[in-house]
């Protein structure tokens, strides 16, 4: 296998790093939603912890290597899962916490930030501007600025779910993996890829917001005008070279879905899965739903990444 | 302590017996519930596993032991979620189940019992009508007879739940533990009294299914002539001696809820925890609704012990 900037043993070494709370997370079949797809269908679910989303995993050893290295303070751009858990694993550590954010991000993510005692500051336009605006935030005060995706601690605390993933004793075939930056899609690659080379590692995007899937179509960076969709954990436009690089490596198959094909996951994972989620969570699902013979008869692994949405938006999806 | 049934070396065991699927279930504090309960509120969560309930603890050893002992078949008498384990765990093993349920009991968990492979027999009552049924199958077919609460591994399963409560590193003052036949009162309760026995028990019921706790009150059973609560789980109403026995030792604690507040309970873990439980996992919430300044400022811990609900009931309790 090509080199990527990921190693196992730093992904390994990661685990005794991270917070148990984060670790360990459910992996298990859901025969009603295997019923209902076609295929057996097993749930990898990351938002049973204090921050509702995989995101922790990351930010421990982020924040953990900011007190090794004697420094005070980092910012961040969010969509506002990374924001959320870096402030809780920033917090017990006496980390100041800088999040920039879009200000169409779900409010409850918002208001998750500031209760957890970060500086949260909007910015008026789409993640893209955050980043810009984080950038500028690290330089002025220079502090670190933690980059999803482009800084390997994000990846190799995404990567733990694979190795709870190969550890598993059950057998499965393919692992859907939503796809945003790029950070959980190299991370539980690398680890598949290495562990488990026989199983399919599948990323999926909305259609909407379909700037990394283009650019590991094309292997090259794509960029696009606008993200329109309602997976807001998703929603990027400009790729990180270094990430399309290791993605090239581990993944193999990049798939885009339709909103509405998200919407019916979202129904379903609530309606046979008992599980209220996020949009980004349900894009294993969809990706399924919108190619139901590729994954009939197979055992497929979805990783449900995250569960924060404003409950007034989430009615309206599930009405 | 005054001995009881149960024994922690047995609980200890019975850890090397259930699937892990079963075990190390989420433990995470929950800030937001916290927040509007003013306490720290931190979720045992049951719910994420194949059968949807903490169940399965229990019936992965009532069914090694079917094998052990070269037995082919077993009936019980199940509220829903313990047919659905039993079903589950025999299914692997090639025995043979029947599950004798109310015709009241919650559709989904009858279908699930169904697609699970059991045998499905109905009755035209409660609870107590299934258990009066299932007693006279177990002894026209002559085989075992799966008693809930009273057989030991039915405890001994749901004890599991509290070393890994004990184990955790997290400090806690309470475990509020719903209370229905006492498996898991008693089960909790015992590894809480040996190991940790700061930390308070208590039992929490519903008002209108109130027998176990006025037996508790009273130190000796009491029976009620009706059950009328939404909690389908925990809706019994013949207290059995030996279990009460166990609780009079093991539990600090058994409290009566109001509908209205399992009602409240259940749209706060949607709303604030993201999470879709069944009425008898919201009970704890309830309690702390019901007297906030009992566990005000403290730490409580709250067993959610079950998330099978009809949806279209669920909704109407959540809107």
């Amino acid at each position: 296998m090509e080199k990527t900037r990921l190693e196992l043993d730093r992904i390994q070494a990661a685990r005794r790093v991270i917070d148990p709370v984060f670790l360990g997370s459910p992996f298990y079949g859901c025969e009603p939603l295997g019923a209902r797809l076609g295929c057996a269908v097993s749930i990898k679910l990351e938002t049973a912890n204090p921050v509702r989303s995989f995101k922790g995993r990351g930010t421990e050893l982020v924040a953990d290597g900011l007190v090794r290295d004697g420094q005070r303070a980092v910012v961040c751009a969010s969509a506002g899962n990374l924001g959320q858990a870096l402030a809780w694993s920033a917090r017990g550590r006496g980390l100041d916490v800088t999040v920039v954010a879009s200000r169409f991000a779900p409010e409850v993510k918002l208001e998750r930030i500031r209760a957890l005692g970060a500086r949260l500051e909007l910015v008026d336009g789409d993640h893209e501007l955050a980043r810009e605006r984080a950038v500028a935030i690290a330089a002025e005060e220079g502090i670190r600025l933690l980059e999803d995706s482009l800084d390997l601690e994000t990846c190799e605390g995404a990567a733990t779910i694979g190795l709870e993933l190969v550890e598993s004793a059950v057998p499965y075939d393919v692992v859907l993996v939503a796809l945003g930056g790029g950070a959980m899609a190299t991370g539980i690659g690398q680890v598949m890829k290495e562990l488990a080379p026989e199983v399919e590692v599948v990323c999926v995007q909305p259609a909407g917001a379909p700037a990394m899937t283009k650019s590991w179509e094309e292997r090259r960076v794509v960029t696009t005008d606008s993200a329109v969709t309602i997976a807001d954990g998703v929603a990027g436009r400009f790729p990180i070279a270094e990430v399309l690089d290791d993605l090239l490596v581990v993944a193999d198959d990049a798939v885009l879905v339709q909103e509405e094909s998200i919407v019916k996951g979202l129904r379903m994972l609530l309606h046979d899965a008992g599980l209220v989620v996020e949009p980004s969570a349900a894009l294993g699902i969809a990706a399924i739903l919108e190619d139901p013979e590729r994954f009939a008869g197979r055992h497929v692994v979805t990783v449900v990444c995250g569960g924060n949405v404003d409950m007034d938006t989430y009615y309206r999806w599930i009405a």
